[in-house]
């Protein structure tokens, strides 16, 4: 019988980051020990905020620490994961946070496992075999349509098909200038590669100013547009899809759980569901969604800006569903997330990346970058030391 | 031109708590200065992770600290609060914890702000006056019936003419033995007065199991029933609110936005709104969904188990409505949140709480009181002290 013995957070952040230039500032890594095992996850979001969500002392019955729900419980089988998220769920109702550290100590949880079990991960969730998923790029609008253009360019010169861009400035000015930049932008890609929008949740609540760009749209053979309205406009998101088209509507990445992200399917009518495994609750969360996506006839892709560890996360989570081929992948060799893993998943030459079939999520962690990134942080709360960071 | 010069957070905890005997072990509590005048707040759960979400480093462009948005802002009238809660909601948009930190916040603004202008908050929110509140008392189900004869029969004697009970055990155990309790908590309230039950969220997505109460709840009259599902089984409550009586079905504790509380309204079709002001994102929010439940012929009632400064925060955000007569009212006066108050909002002759009619939330706080539970905490982050409890 194996028990998670040890749960240790990393909070790492660039060294006099640049809020323009370091748009990734700061992580939260998960180290889990298990026995003779040691898994690794990424947790997205406000990092220490998370970390605090793990160790806060206890309060309110429903305000427990995520940290009480996971130490000591058994690990040698997908449905102690199981038991260890209803207990987080349960006991942590109240710290709104839970969900998003959560998320990358169940990544490190399968982490763990799958190497104690000698499987990939996407096979203890049950998937036979794992299809490999097109890349897509993310290449926000740049300052100007010709830097557009370029950057475009040369994400199609390294290799990539599909690309994201819009973004920073998107519907914020003149209808022309959107026009101008989605022309570069498609110029850049040529007329085969797959184009995407996002719009940055720029129209709020607004139906008639996302209709007014619908048009343009097809224009420039825009597959999906990302995020028109903010997260709770549902009622916008099912007028627009009503107009727009269910299948040309993206939306999810801000969702933080399973009932979320049915609720944009279900009432906002999205046609293209988008995860982060890093904030939903973990890769069990994410393949929930996923399969309940292709019930519904919707697409399923992953929402990834972070690690390779976060993105083989996800993509475990949705590996063994052959419909959705399609992956969100950062490529940002300079950043910090690049710089923390060992192993990257590198596209191939039929321009696919696959799933890693290594035990557990397949991704090493690279322990002498770590430090250049890592903060010592000390938490004293009268006279307990309530977190130290710990040696790596 | 006043400026909000400072904001210190102050956690407050039960030295030696004991689970059992001390529900509520710790608190946030929030002091904002702003030129010559001090307002105070409460956060309602998990006050360690609220004070990190507070003062954590920046982050992501939509991850970043909630006294960023707050600091420095002007505070001279209503319309400087309502930019500070955008602010708040756009910057902090992943930081989940943000709404449970800002709550105590905001209440501390409107605080201050009523006592800059002379005016109680009510008023500076646009109610003309403040109408006269029912206080309901919450007992819970005691470990047997005959205690919980007794324990409903001394808030009686203790004046109150409202009362909930069930919550510990209910639902769990044997039809027959919850029959018992609730006839006990009758016979000890006496046929005239004002019976609600708290099911806890014992049902989960269980509509069948709910309906084979609902007879008994007729039988006891039990005005209405507090969350019989948990917070995401909508379905459920809109099935059981037309079984059981829309007038009936009461919930929204766990709710930390207005979009949250209206899909309860909305989906779940319930009858009666609970709002916590220190969870949902302060007195505002609280008012907003105040009129919404009243345009929907809803009811709208506080939900406070904290202290009566969190109290007072609530009254005032529905002070004006005549319509909504109820109040959750803490009367325990051996807590922590009985202690941390100079001022009480007593049970008048006439058996009803008043909104105070003094400027800001018209409850001094026990600055000598508050010494004996703050936690000395401090925060090191990097090079950099993050936090240290502030002197009071």
């Amino acid at each position: 019988m194996t028990r998670i013995d040890a749960v240790d957070l990393f909070l790492l952040q660039v060294p006099d980051f640049n809020t323009a230039r370091d748009p990734v500032k700061d992580t939260l890594l998960v180290r889990v020990r298990a026995g003779q095992h040691e898994g690794w996850g990424e947790c997205e979001a406000a990092p220490f905020v998370s970390l605090a969500a793990f160790l806060t002392p206890e309060s309110h019955d429903t305000c427990r620490p995520v940290g009480a729900s996971v130490l000591g419980m058994r690990l040698d089988d997908p449905m102690n994961i199981a038991e260890i998220s209803r207990r987080v769920a349960t006991n942590s109702m109240n710290v709104l946070q839970a969900p998003h550290v959560y998320s990358g100590v169940e990544m490190a949880l399968w982490d763990a496992l799958g190497k104690r079990l000698g499987e990939p991960v996407y096979r203890l969730l049950g998937y036979e075999k794992a299809f490999p998923k097109q890349p897509y790029v993310v290449a926000p609008f740049a300052p100007t349509p010709e830097e557009t253009y370029l950057r475009t360019r040369d994400v199609v010169r390294a290799g990539y098909r599909a690309v994201k861009t819009g973004w920073s400035g998107f519907g914020n000015g003149e209808f022309t200038a959107d026009r101008d930049q989605l022309a570069a932008a498609r110029d850049g890609l040529g007329p085969e590669g797959r184009l995407f929008l996002d719009a940055a949740r720029v129209w709020g609540n607004n139906v008639a100013a996302a209709k007014s760009y619908s048009h343009l749209l097809d224009q420039f053979g825009v597959e999906w547009v990302e995020e028109p309205f903010d997260a709770t406009a549902l009622g916008a998101y099912a007028e627009f899809s009503h107009y727009h088209g269910r299948k040309r509507l993206a939306a999810g990445e801000n969702v933080n759980s399973v009932f979320q992200a049915r609720q944009l399917l279900d009432v906002g009518d999205i046609g293209i569901i988008q995860i982060d495994c890093g904030r939903i609750g973990g890769i069990a969360a994410g393949k929930e969604v996923a399969l309940y996506a292709e019930r519904r006839g919707a697409s399923f892709v992953n929402h990834t800006y972070t690690s390779h560890l976060a993105l083989s996360a996800s993509l475990h989570s949705y590996a063994g569903l052959e419909r959705q081929g399609l992956c969100e992948y950062p490529i940002d060799h300079t950043a910090l997330s690049w710089a923390i893993c060992d192993d990257h998943l590198l596209m191939r030459g039929d321009g696919t990346i696959r799933v890693p079939e290594k035990p557990g999520l397949g991704i090493a962690i690279d322990g002498k970058s770590l430090q250049n990134y890592l903060v010592d942080l000390e938490i004293k709360f009268g006279s307990a030391v309530l977190y130290r960071t710990p040696f790596l």
